[in-house]
């Protein structure tokens, strides 16, 4: 049985990481569902924008499968780049189309836990002092209506370069957001929160460089494993990090990423064919 | 009111052509569905696998473009590569996401047609006699589902090059599904079909390339308009490609791209500023 994660929250989540910025990870024991069905998880996993690229989740699905070396793991994506809470309220869109695509991986997996990264567009306007009541909610409905009651819900941090970058003006409260994540994590049973901490991001001072998702989601998955907060920076992250994004690939998978890069037109068929020969 | 079209079947409809093969279709009045969401269109739009590319949606939507210049039109991207009409047997997975995306969209849209292609995988093996009624039935309950009862659906042919490629061994009875889909459309209120004659494919061998995919679109939405079938290529399908290819972007579209490139990491952040600059 598949074990299954869902991502939601806002770009951060979905990953805006360059891709050519960071080996990919590869394992067909790490699933991705679309269209209401499993493949094996290529990045990008949450296509929500053209500008969508490298995220948390596949070094978090890298930690948990080193962890869990026979089993294989499943990635929801539904996180929607410059969403606010209100935009994820219950009964919207947002909401109801992650619920579907939950249940829809229900069919084939069992759900283990719920990873969100989102606060952007609620640091500002003085909406940050609603941040925890109204996260508290929507983690109560998807819960519910998943009949999920306990699982596990990691939140992670808002990046501390927020208020420099291009954008700084417009979240002057990404401060008072972290505070509430915190807060929110250490009231709500099975919630936890995953710092940012020494994470940096693209040059529009938004967006984790792709380096730094590798980075958060070891976090996010250490945190999910021992069910605490990450209150700072893991001292084996980038370790783990080469351990997955090294691990040797099945002939199997070796095909695969062949047959990939046929199908994108950056392989002639004779290179294909003589490359698939040599693996046989 | 936005006018909505559903995009299922099949690799060939999700779109594989090459990116780099045609000039790219902008137009901030056509927009994709994305987690429930209208945003502008952009390609790949219904991305169902890493390999996924220029696919007929666009340039069938900016056709129908030419034809509504005040309107908009969005696209509810759905289709799944490799899938067989058993994989869209009602109450599977595909089906009932199909379903629920289009109900998505009708929460601020009103669906004006489904866009069909799919038939590689019923090629072989005795499927081709079974087409037509498994397809019939698919079409009765999405039209029943979503309360349409009289939406045109455009089906199309599958290229003639099947039977030559790298796997046209597998696809033994494409002719046939070609005839069933032909049948079907005669023989089905307000169904349609589509012809691939003079199209041609990637070197795969099975997905209709860059440039076949738009004379495609342009194909499917003459059919769309003038509800009839299209037996023919069409003699202005390359002018009205060159046409909605080559529509003057607006400042703010020419902005919106100009973003993008610098959220990918392909502009800097002085350049970006710069160019801002110029438009205003």
């Amino acid at each position: 049985m598949v074990s299954s994660f869902l991502m939601v929250g806002q770009s951060n989540m979905a990953g805006r990481g360059y891709l050519s910025d960071v080996k990919q990870i590869y394992d067909d024991k790490i699933k991705m569902l679309v269209n209401g069905r499993w493949q094996a998880m290529t990045e990008p996993i949450n296509f929500d924008r053209p500008t969508s690229g490298i995220g948390l989740a596949a070094s978090f699905a890298g930690a948990w499968r080193l962890k869990n070396e026979q089993e294989e793991i499943g990635l929801i994506p539904c996180a929607d780049g410059g969403t606010s809470l209100d935009n994820w309220a219950v009964d919207g869109v947002l909401f109801e189309n992650a619920v579907f695509q939950a249940k829809l991986a229900l069919r084939t997996s069992r759900l283990d836990g719920i990873l969100w990264h989102q606060g952007e567009n609620d640091s500002f306007g003085g909406l940050s002092a609603l941040y925890c009541d109204k996260l508290s909610i929507i983690v109560d409905a998807f819960r519910s209506a998943l009949k999920v009651l306990d699982i596990p819900f990691i939140t992670g941090g808002l990046g501390n370069f927020l208020g420099a970058g291009r954008y700084g003006k417009y979240f002057n409260e990404y401060n008072q957001v972290n505070d509430a994540l915190l807060k929110f994590s250490e009231t709500k049973p099975n919630c936890y929160f995953v710092t940012a901490n020494g994470l940096t991001a693209n040059e529009d001072g938004l967006h984790f460089d792709a380096v730094s998702q590798r980075r958060f989601g070891i976090r996010y998955f250490e945190s999910y494993f021992t069910r605490k907060n990450i209150l700072a920076p893991l001292d084996f992250e980038n370790e783990l990090i080469g351990i997955i994004q090294d691990r040797p690939l099945t002939k199997k998978e070796q095909g695969a990423l062949f047959e990939i890069e046929f199908a994108r037109g950056r392989m002639s068929l004779g290179d294909l064919e003589e490359k698939l020969n040599c693996l046989t």
